[in-house]
């Protein structure tokens, strides 16, 4: 799968009382992660918005593990890439790395989602177009 | 001056790792409070959106004095309250007390704005209005 | 079980340009429900520390379903339990409720860890004490 | 002065439902710039606390001026430098520019700062050294 690597570095204000990343900051690196590939994959924000009438990739269930804490200081490197496609969902897999040591893995599941005509409050999912399941399904 | 008090404890999540507040989540604490000011003193955003046409009260400046640290689990009072007001900008001054003792002030201008006709991506400054300014200069 | 109720309100700062809550702050709201369970049942932080040498509850895994989203404004009440004792470990569910609509579920994995005695910036896990069980087992 | 330069982009997570970078989190750039500028000059935070016991820079004040909003997506480049020296505290000007228009302006007041022997848990003032004055003092 097409992958996108971004390293970081725990800044001070990531980390907790204990010195560790505190782990609602990972789902931020993770947000910022899901949109890193998708314009490593040439489908910014504004192309998908503009060409698909895409407003977003709403979250609808996401699952973590946390194997191993990050300090203060460290640098790590996450790898996304997108595991599944369903008719109007896809899967998105992030892994954090300390060096070779797997620290965090974890899936979020997102809707390929347009306006609501009938109420532009709300959104409904549409079949993710071909071209774009080809495009991150490369190797 | 009409004063709104909002009493806040101190969550795991709001210290870094010294144990103590990181200070950008002070500035979430005020922002909340100068919504809560608002409401309290019956202009909550959506009355000063449908009957003024405010599209938010957007910060031009602020300044901050930290006294004293907050610890993880102490419980302290903000006080807010509104201490000048120029032809379309006011100043929201937050003070934190730790029991007696004080431990942030800050004070905040922001701008009584509406969105720009020319340019709806833009805002532009508005008379604050006289009831408002009466309102908030309340004993 | 023994259940804590918290009610919140959907800050600004706590919504994203759709308006909406930024799902990070989720798991900011659920590791501070967490916390406020534990203090509900009669063992807060300083309790669990200096009874138990229990230095926090590092989170294992997650995952949470987001089934509606919550707006600006809006308030939410949300319900915390313990799900499931394992020896050394024990599951949160987190239920965010808009009125009487379930909006967002999650279950956290937690160990009831103490200091390693080998290497004091570890942590390891250590049998659950029965009373502990017992209290938030409780209908 | 001697000045670090750091690129941002914004994320999604940065902006509230103004669509504009939601203010607390530009001193979270602050704070992380002021420790990049330390590296930078060859002092991080590691060595500080070796060689000269100082166990972080706590804020006392700070001052911002929000010129032009910032936007999902944008590009930002923050400029840092000490702009005066005190006996034991300095004052870290940052600069954010979007392009070449200055787009917010803070600066950061902070102390050089041990732990008390006194009282482990307070910190106490330290005249800056010398040799740290002038490296940050360099054109």
């Amino acid at each position: 799968m097409l992958t996108n690597r971004r390293t970081i570095t725990i800044e001070w204000g990531d980390c907790d009382p204990a010195g560790v990343v505190y782990y609602p900051r990972y789902f931020s690196y993770f947000n910022a992660c899901t949109d890193a590939l998708f314009e490593h994959g040439g489908f910014p924000r504004e192309v998908r918005e503009s060409k698909y009438q895409i407003i977003g990739a709403p979250l609808v269930a996401i699952r973590a593990q946390f194997i191993a804490p990050l300090h203060y200081g460290e640098t790590a490197v996450i790898e996304s890439c997108m595991t599944e496609f369903r008719v109007s969902s896809f899967q998105v897999q992030h892994k954090v790395y300390k060096g070779k040591e797997l620290a965090v893995e974890a899936f979020e599941t997102r809707v390929w989602a347009v306006r609501s005509a009938a109420d532009p409050k709300k959104m409904e999912g549409r079949p993710i177009p071909p071209e774009v399941i080809k495009r991150f399904s490369e190797p």
